[in-house]
């Protein structure tokens, strides 16, 4: 529970709305507008993102991340099929089964170390094609970045939608942290999502500094012509849908996302800078916005008293350390100095 | 689609948000809290419920109303069981068959002409109790104001509350425009609902004056002790709940409320004074912000041109026109006008 | 339950396998063979019902009619959208919430007085297509003969599937007494089905002598290709297929499908026949093999210790009487005289 | 496909129906009875599994192994929890996503070399308990004998289950090769269920000599009070019941169960002696009536001209060569020679 004296280290969304995002909101509150996305936000929105992405896009936008994964996937794909997906992803993980009872689909986890998963790893998914009896695999779900912080270079996520498209697969990106994956790349969207050839992405910006509200990209027109009507089923159709979409205006058109992102990354460099002489594991590569380190169990309590943060695994007092676009470099001092206290 | 040019009667989700909520916001937006709802905002949002409501009551947020449906019912009923509701219902009519696929069960449709239904009528689905060849009706569901802006008394209230009971039934109330009904009647939310023996409530907020959101209250305490995970499971946890649950707190707080739903209704009444006289049939009683009339089919599409409305039925050429708390006397002015213009 | 002597009327499916339909289970018992349908007598059944209904069909065997029902309507229809049928058909009554559950699609009810429905009440649900508010009407289903003992004619099916095709839906036939409506018709099944334009049947033969298992049957090739998938998920698949299968090579070959069903029908009439003049009221046409009829109630409990059958409307004392291949026309004279004893 | 001439070691679903099971279902073929269970037949074998497993339980009979672990599971978990069961088993392998669409849970694969798993492997899925983002562990399903003809002892099924109550789980068994697992412990189904503690049986008998039908088994009374329920709306009730449930009276009142599990037994067995000398790897332990070899990829079509097997892992070349009540010694010496002369 929320202690105002602590510094909130436990994830991205317990910051706030970057006021530029608040702004834009507060502009969208003027007359009355067509609801659920026939509005002039949602459409100045949707050109914002094809000025970034291309044209040939479909833009829709939900209340939430599981959301947006769920929807997108559900437009993707039958019940009888199936989606393959590190078993720490977010779908794995975090999302109470959504992904199962609303999709109707089997789920296939794979091991994952990093959060990453490779072409041979889904390969081996692929059996038994035809056959009634197992779900047929049909999507490919990464995360960018992934849930441990790792991100994964252009040629990794072409050579995953090669591979898809070899084999009939759609390759579908959580990109509950795209805009931390893309700022750790230094490249575009367009560069790390439509040309490596991911066919949808589920696009956060919630955790980076937007209020609520994510948007799914599906690249290609109609190719998943049922999306709006999973949409509304899947009960993610804001009706003052002004309200979300008028969000992304500034957030894409103004670099909002890349000014985020960029920082609440440095914020775990940063860290990471001064406390990798601790004795300390950090037990993932620092490419994004979190870091993920062992601690001594004697020292987790007495840390949380002063720093709000999440122990990740029990079994082996591996705990995360979330940094957001609202981060100080004073409060990333004062971690490692209370780190160094409690070490000593 | 929208045309800025046009009044816009086609619903009151069209209305943006009222100052003082937009404001609450605003104020939410200060530093890094706990998200998923464990932050202060939504425990006093929460406070302001029990207070109107009495101590023994359960809120949660979600992020719409079709939402606020379907996971307060999920939470009450097996796939097994059924729920009964009016066929001219939001559940039946709006939702894109959601409560079917997410709670997986059966909703059966009772005829209605004016959003109502009667403990007659849902005795009679009462058959084959025990039978598992039929779905066990479970939960009732009844809308307050009804779809088509009739109200429930307190009276019809608490006899299908009680018949319900006697029956172990569960009356659930789909309150998108609850604001509105407790207006017409006179009469605060603990009467309307929990005196007269709802077990549950969908407690629309979102289409008089917040920006998004709704409260799904459950009377009694851990009756349902599920509806959290529904609510996740059903994509309906915000992350920054804050800014969900703040909007609630003025809104109760300062009785915005009140003044929005007396207003939105007065305006409807406003018109209906200054329109009863013309060539025109109302089809429903308007005792809340909504009028249904059949007008002559060559007015229709002349009138839309200045007024943006919705044709209810196209086959009686039933039109609704909906006021909201932003719609103005001047603007129903001017539709009396332009509809006394062209019955000439 | 089960009284051994009392004379059933209760369901035509208390009746026992029809010896040759049991001589064939037998016979399929040899030696090892394939499972899941990829066996001889699976091959021979589908070219049985191919020899009656033509070479372009799909055949897929299942375990029983509300298996046959939902597997048929999954594979032909997307969970945002609707089926509609008579609110008496099995569908809606008599499934347990099946339809909705394992499809995930609203079913929309009908109204309807003796089983069948209407083009003009079809036509009514057609409304707001492309909203992507409202589920989307893609398949009709109607009952051949109905629930309530009537048969469409061919140019009322015809009709249907017309209207169906016009409006880019298809019609599927819940023919769980598929062999009744045929009998009473004096049709052969392709004039029925295939020439009428259904897309597919649920093709009942358990109430007509076998002891279980249903066919599906998909008018075309490769239209729903997804069906195999189904029929496995909706775990309708045998492992031991061919005694399911083999049922139905008799059965088709040998007509006993229309010995049974024209012995059934004659049972019904000629209790009709023997018992019209008592003071009853039919409340149906005697088109197949059961007739309803409304009894004093004084009379219904006293009838019940004799012979056992369903009140069908608790509230106007209406009950069914349903006639199976095994009744005799002794056991109808013993119900006409008993009635006329209890009705002095 | 089947092909008469090659000897089945495919599945033991291939097998036919043991003469004894059929006269029992023609037997049943006499008068006419209730129909979906209440009749003489199918309280007979109620009273059959009573006397092997004590009166305090529940049994239902369903229409195959599927239906029974999907409606069994269906009956004992809320869509929320998940269940957790080897990443080689049934549930996750063999039934094309019915479980997760169906119930709508989450199913946890955990690893396994031998298709068992043990309770340091369940107790790491027990995270993050009573936290609404994660689907909540109540249901461990183990497979007896596993997919891979391995066996739970008494003591391993008795610690799982202890595990699962002292943490608030239920302990599933599928139980498609029950009977198998019971001979090769030289047990009886009471010591082997219940008394070790599980709460419900997937009863599986077609593969061992029945028709068709499983029974699904719970231990105590109305503790799952639902299942009835569940087992209609999953398609698994048979209308003409006694069909199915008639099998069971001799199977259990006459020890067919362990005739023809002991005979299958022997056969994997006498093959494996026969065969241990010859060049090939035996993969797994041979407990049961299966066993599981690796061969030369050279020799695997020429050998299956001859016998009707499955490759089970194509990265691998191991085969999968199951043997059935029906399989002869003369059938198992053919196999042997021929393996003989390939691999020479």
């Amino acid at each position: 529970m929320n202690n105002p004296h602590r510094i909130v280290l436990a994830s991205d969304n317990c910051a706030g709305v970057h006021p530029r995002v608040m702004q834009a909101i507060a502009e969208a509150n003027h007359g009355q507008v067509s609801s659920y996305g026939y509005d002039p936000y949602t459409q100045v929105a949707i050109q914002e993102f094809k000025k970034i992405l291309g044209e040939n896009i479909e833009v829709l936008f939900v209340s939430n991340g599981t959301g947006a994964n769920v929807t997108a996937l559900s437009s993707m794909i039958q019940p009888f099929e199936a989606v393959v997906a590190a078993q720490t992803s977010h779908l794995h993980e975090d999302e109470c089964g959504a992904p199962e009872r609303i999709t109707g689909c089997k789920f296939i986890s794979v091991p994952s170390q990093n959060g990453k998963i490779t072409v041979d790893q889904i390969q081996r998914t692929l059996v038994r094609v035809g056959d009634e009896h197992r779900s047929q695999v049909r999507v490919v779900s990464i995360t960018q970045s992934t849930e441990y912080g790792t991100v994964y270079t252009l040629e990794e996520i072409r050579e995953i939608a090669d591979f898809c498209h070899k084999n009939q697969l759609f390759l579908h990106v959580d990109g509950a942290r795209i805009a931390n994956a893309a700022a750790a790349l230094g490249v575009g969207f367009r560069e790390m999502l439509r040309d490596t050839g991911a066919d949808a992405v589920s696009f956060g910006a919630t955790k980076n500094g937007l209020m609520m509200g994510e948007a799914i990209i599906f690249f290609g027109k109609n190719r998943f012509p049922n999306a709006k009507y999973f949409r509304k089923q899947n009960m993610q159709l804001a009706s003052k849908m002004r309200f979300l979409s008028a969000q992304f205006i500034p957030y894409l058109a103004e670099n909002i996302w890349l000014q985020n992102a960029e920082h609440a990354n440095r914020m775990a460099k940063l860290f990471y800078q001064k406390a990798k002489h601790l004795p300390i594991t950090f037990t993932q590569k620092v490419e994004v916005n979190v870091v993920f380190a062992i601690l001594p169990p004697e020292i987790i309590e007495p840390l949380q008293e002063k720093f709000y943060f999440y122990v990740w695994n029990e079994y082996t007092n591996e705990v995360r350390l979330m940094f957001s676009f609202q981060t100080t470099e004073k409060e990333v001092e004062k971690l490692v100095l209370e780190l160094e206290k409690l070490l000593k």
